[in-house]
């Protein structure tokens, strides 16, 4: 290869593989791109100092209004994988597009990536990747590379990573989602440790006061806080402030990786908790019952596909589909409840209600030309086909004791 | 009808219901059967009172053991309708089957209750009933009766209903959960005021230090709490006052009633929510992938069928033969944090876990034979379809353009 | 009820609603309508010369191009419900709307029909009725009318229906079904007699040569045959025809109703499986492995809905957004053989095939970048979590021996 | 390796095996081992021979009775994947067994298949032998072997394989079914050639007459011909034998591989094509909507586990929790007509029947104590929240039109 496109975060296992690009698969030139998409200021700066230590050629590609506008889509399509909101899994697609786009500009003909062979993220960038005429590497999975060797490997280069700065925890955090993985979290029966949570508040400091908010939606889309519109990286930051504060958004799975290994995660995403809950309980008013039952399915697809990485394959187009269909009543304004470690929904409003008072009332006669006696043939009919299995078994029964 | 066995609770609609069926069904006599779930002492001895006042052959029975066995039995299968843990429709069913017994045994031939035409509990009972012989009758419904008729009815004939006493709620209550209806509640954008909870502290009274407790699980049955064992009775009891004392389990819900009505439902469920949430952190422990995505489908099919009353029917039981091979390896402990409405999982632990610390972290070299450079291949096959969608789609764009 | 519409096939149920209604409902007033949906010409003139009999005001509208239209829209859903591809289930919302809007024009404020409260046909009718603010009356459901009752009626009163011609089936026949149900038929032991069959030769009269037909597609609807396009009931009545001289499209199914009832139907649709066949093949060829095997559930609650009737619902309109988005695809050829009963494809082409000769052949090295050795790793993480199960058990067993 | 068993067929693929398993894996010593699972004797005979030629230690296993055990169990999921029976999908694990189970009786340290690196059997043998902790090679794949380097490379050493002799076609047949590949059937718009069937008569030579058999079913398995009960294997051979005489049971498919590579395959299995027919035609009788509905999904799962060769892993374990309880009631008989090509069921017969013949007809009243009135209720209910859609999306239009 000529030159080759690294995903470069500044962290151990990017930063070994700028000299190992070069010596070990033979790079000409070597250029790092980090992509923003809402990581904290410290890492974006990291990626900066390291790459200058290391004389890397680096790009910085701005994409956090993308990917805010990619969370508040999934939003629609109530975007839980396993209980996580799939925030590193959203951010890889558009990090692995943004980075391909600059190797096609700076005329590269290979693009390289950090991860390891057990994670999903490899799967996540090639996905986008192997799409492109570009060679792909990714030499810590190819050259089996472990921590440890990283480590010694970084000091016998003089290379500037900050290892085990961040103690055992394996971190990565955007806009959406903060995940924390590793060290004494391998093990299940362990309780997580206060000290692994940055983004909310231990319950000793939260506000003794519940706060209640109303998300606005439209079509699906969450649009304002309080009746204030605001766009989606705001909105998003607000939630994640407030939230936060209140201690809510933490999560603790045990997560099936894409490659069949499973692992504890532990999660930190208060505005994505508040929205997902805000946008479910407003379906709840406005889809049919064969909306809601049917769309638990189409959105479990949804989640599955984008895990992989897959959210712009033709199946999440197909699904979107559907999804889109539904959003169109999604209009309207939830009030959630936040406090200590909890948010829940209190109260909805649209105007697309598939709901009316009178109906449902135990107070009311004849409604929309119903009467109660109506629902003597619908209780008559309930449970008709169960009747004869019970018979029929009920026979056979008898015909054993005979 | 000669003999009617009526379901009494010794409220309004089935109070009225004793005179109704002289009257209107010209059944001879009449007896009351209250089937004791779990409900509140108060409301039991309101139903003797209410017999002895209305000179009514009064029958209790006690299903509170068999209920609860069913409320465990429903954890295996994660039961949720919509996220209401299903109280209400669990207990039905063995009321009516309990009432049924009763009349068999007292040589009746028909069967009454004071449901209304309008909600689920009509469709529970004669799910049940309509698989015997007896005459199946409901006042209420058949008669077209509202409230405020049946408070003017009750007043001229001095039965000694407590009408009003609890306010414009709804309310039923049994072990495993109580639901509140109807009033204020019955406009979806009303906050509900914290009169409504009985269950569940306010904010302002709950403990400041959070409760850690270990839920011990075998084949999926709740069976311990800290390592103690109890009866599924006192394990419901001690977890519905401990999680009440800390605000656990508050739902507020649009619910989709059978006869596609929709509904506001608030529900207080301590002991379901923590146990819910615990046996699914254990089953991600222990299931396979596939197991996990499967069940959901055979789960969210279980709570739909228990939903509608027809919990011993021939489909749940093929559920239960789903669920029942799973839960074969759903026996260990997971460890809840219960806090100020909140309750979730922070540990987990099983014999069975399908889960290698080995294999999953990012520190080990070759596990179970795989060595990280195995996962090439799978990433080159990854998205492999949608690769020729792009393309074939890439190459469709081009020829419109061109 | 002042002036009725009522659906009028001229057939014995509908004929004897025609005084009914003003006996029992008290109508001033009464117009039949029939829709044509491409049924046999006989059944059409047999409804214009039974109105004259009975000197009610008829009218007739002509709905044959909007149903063509629907059954090839149901094509791209590969439309069965339980193998049966909806004939009588399609007609009807379409029937329904254009007597409703017959109604309207005439000033009636009431609508009609002679369905029986046993069969499907009643809940299809009123699903489109109820929307609006006329009135809807069922005399036979209502009266509880059996046949029998209804040919002495209409003899009674010189009511000229061709009662029995039929001999003992029930037949509804439209340009993309017909359907025999009733007689010995209600025996599911009974092996239907060759007389039930219209459409399709016997066997003693089909062609001996096989024929080969080429079925072209635009987005998944059919538009030609052999390369001739034609307009949709020109393409259906050429495959009934050509089908049915070869034997193609019988069926014996027994069938769930929406109340619950089973009964036993016999179908002949020569075009709907050919085209439905066609269809699938060619989605076979062009969508991808999740688009398959997702579209398989969201097909099969396409066909429930408008087994129901609700074909204009909002879930039917979200599932359509899926299906529409694969569509864009669905559009090539496939050949297919007919003969002696059978139809099946032997040969599809698509631009857009998700297929590579190079890719599947056994015969060539690396394509698309892949290596037979990268399917090594594949191998080694096929099955991952099934061995942990199997080691858990194996343990679990050796303990119980021990 | 000290000693490897080779999973042989003597074919090309595993006979190049033998000598590349000493010079390239240094095996100091090859047995292969030849598992019967009704594969033509020819095929059988060819095996031995070549293991004689090539001076191999030669192992043969009989489990035809095993592997048509399993295909009747394969008959209660309706198993098809795509539309293929899955012949060599659930012959693969048994091969696998059986080759495991010697190779531990021989001493072996490794296991060795000839499978390529693009198909799905090496994915099958290796989802059963990982299991164990042997070596395991795969020499075709891991050298990237292609169909011309075996040839001359077989050439050079002499070893006498029959390459070619099955002309272009990639053949695979067992007692279930025969699967033909490759050659011009890799391009998707050729018609297949006559020449590619073996087990189904061509047009022309199919007897004239349609034959009538009546198979019978205990709990879902098919037992009896005509009321003579059979020994597995015989009935699937009789069926074989007379479905093929008929030309029952080819199948042209575009099947998506486990890689994602979609291949064209072609297929005969008259058994499996009759019995899969009869057995659903069986459950339609007998199981409920619901458990008919939701069996369609457990059968897919069930059938896409096999067709992984996960067979015997924990998850269709679960599904059968499902089916076996469902098969209790599928005892009884079907009729099925077989005829040039075509195979249908035209009669059914079960004590477990869930239906009633005085139910569904419309010559009888009252039944079940259920009237035909019973149905108003129901129909003004059916739609219910599809109205308020319909009324909110009208307002909608008339609020944007004004």
């Amino acid at each position: 290869m000529e030159k080759v496109a690294l995903a470069f975060s500044g962290g151990l296992d990017t930063s070994v593989c700028v000299p190992l690009l070069e010596e070990e698969y033979g790079a000409a030139e070597v250029i790092g791109v980090t992509v923003d998409v809402g990581q904290p200021q410290a890492e974006l700066d990291e990626a900066i100092e390291t790459a200058r230590a290391l004389d890397l050629e680096h790009h910085m590609v701005d994409e956090t209004e993308a990917f805010a506008a990619l969370c508040l889509r999934s939003v629609r399509a109530n975007a839980s994988y396993q209980g996580y909101p799939l925030g590193t899994a959203l951010a890889r697609p558009i990090i692995a597009q943004a980075i391909s786009e600059v190797a096609q500009a700076e005329g590269c003909d290979a693009l390289a990536h950090g991860c390891t062979g057990k994670g999903n993220d490899q799967l996540r960038f090639e996905a986008v990747w192997r799409r492109s005429s570009m060679e792909v590497v990714a030499p810590v999975r190819e050259l089996g590379l472990t921590r440890a060797w990283e480590i010694e490997y970084a000091a016998d280069r003089a290379i500037p990573v900050e290892a085990g700065n961040e103690g055992d925890w394996s971190i990565d955090a955007n806009l959406w989602s903060r995940s924390i993985e590793g060290g004494e979290l391998e093990d299940p029966t362990s309780i997580p440790p206060e000290e692994i949570y940055e983004w909310t508040a231990p319950i000793s400091s939260r506000p003794t006061e519940p706060a209640y908010l109303t998300i606005g939606f439209n079509e699906g889309v969450p649009v304002s806080i309080d009746g204030e519109a605001l766009d989606p990286v705001t909105l998003i930051e607000q939630l994640n402030d407030l939230g936060g504060r209140h201690g809510v958004g933490r999560n603790d799975l045990m997560e099936d990786r894409m490659l069949g290994l499973k692992v504890r995660s532990n999660y930190e995403h208060p505005a994505a908790t508040i929205l997902l809950m805000a946008h479910t309980a407003l379906e709840e008013l406005v889809l049919t019952t064969d909306e809601r039952n049917f769309k638990r399915y189409v959105d479990d697809q949804w989640a599955q596909k984008a895990y992989e990485g897959l959210i712009d394959g033709p199946f999440i187009g197909a699904l979107e589909g559907f999804i889109d269909t539904t959003q169109g009543r999604v209009t309207g304004a939830v009030t959630m409840l936040v406090h200590d470690g909890l948010a829940r929904p209190v109260a909805r409003d649209s105007e697309h209600a598939v709901y009316s008072k009178e109906a449902a009332s135990f107070n009311t006669e004849t409604v929309h030309g119903i009467e109660q006696s109506d629902a003597t043939g619908v209780a008559k009919y309930h449970g008709f086909q169960e009747r004869f299995v019970s018979e029929s078994m009920r026979e056979q029964q008898t015909d054993i004791e005979e």
